[in-house]
């Protein structure tokens, strides 16, 4: 590989890592107002999921599940949002959120609505503890 | 089966049928302001990607790979926004959608942004004969 791989400043800035799963690092948005995983693949330089060889997709696609599977289970959400968008940070990758018919961006989009809340570092700990736990096992 | 599929009804007024894929519908959002595809899975009471079965799925992840590669070859776009989210509808869908430095809710999400634009039918009908010529071959 010609780059090395490293997530893009702003993916460290507002999340945390949790485990580094095959193909992707597996991430905690520190927004405490919806439970939020980011899925960054190891690849340098790749934009968009078709820019993923096919292997590499199949694995993303795995991981995809995996992650909704764990976050629904463990957030008791309503609904899932899954997207690839990459408008701001061009890095490929994924977010994987949990919605409640009462958080505060409900039924739109999360992302640019009002202002981060951070966590409380015990409740945000324990989420990526039992993330990881229901994960890399 | 129990239920019989059938396309909701707010995605029915809001974009246009171009195919009949493997497992999904696809078909043309019809606002003008942005390039923008649906895969609408034909099963029924389904609504989350994580409720497919394993063999659907890997249907569905290829059909949004085709569909990606087609509307970015054909828009020529900057960058693809591939989302399922299903807040409003809950059927399961996934937008392919093609964005544009320069399209109205750049660098932001398309989804509750201003109010539709209508193409121009032969803009329309053409830009569904392409990406239905690309895909159904």
């Amino acid at each position: 590989m010609e780059k090395e791989f490293k997530t893009a400043a702003r993916l460290e800035a507002e999340s945390m890592a949790i485990a580094k799963l095959p193909l992707s690092d597996l991430r905690l948005n520190t927004d405490a107002r919806f439970p939020w995983l980011i899925l960054v693949p190891r690849r340098p330089a790749v934009e968009e999921i078709i820019d993923l060889n096919a292997a590499d997709r199949a694995v993303l696609f795995d991981e995809i599940v995996r992650a909704s599977n764990s976050l629904k289970a463990i957030s008791g959400c309503e609904k899932l949002n899954v997207a690839a968008l990459g408008n701001m940070v061009r890095q490929l990758h994924v977010h994987v959120i949990a919605r409640f018919t009462d958080d505060p961006a409900w039924p739109g989009p999360v992302w640019g609505v009002g202002e981060a809340v951070a966590y409380d570092p015990p409740v945000r700990d324990k989420l990526i503890a039992r993330i990881r736990e229901d994960l890399v096992s």
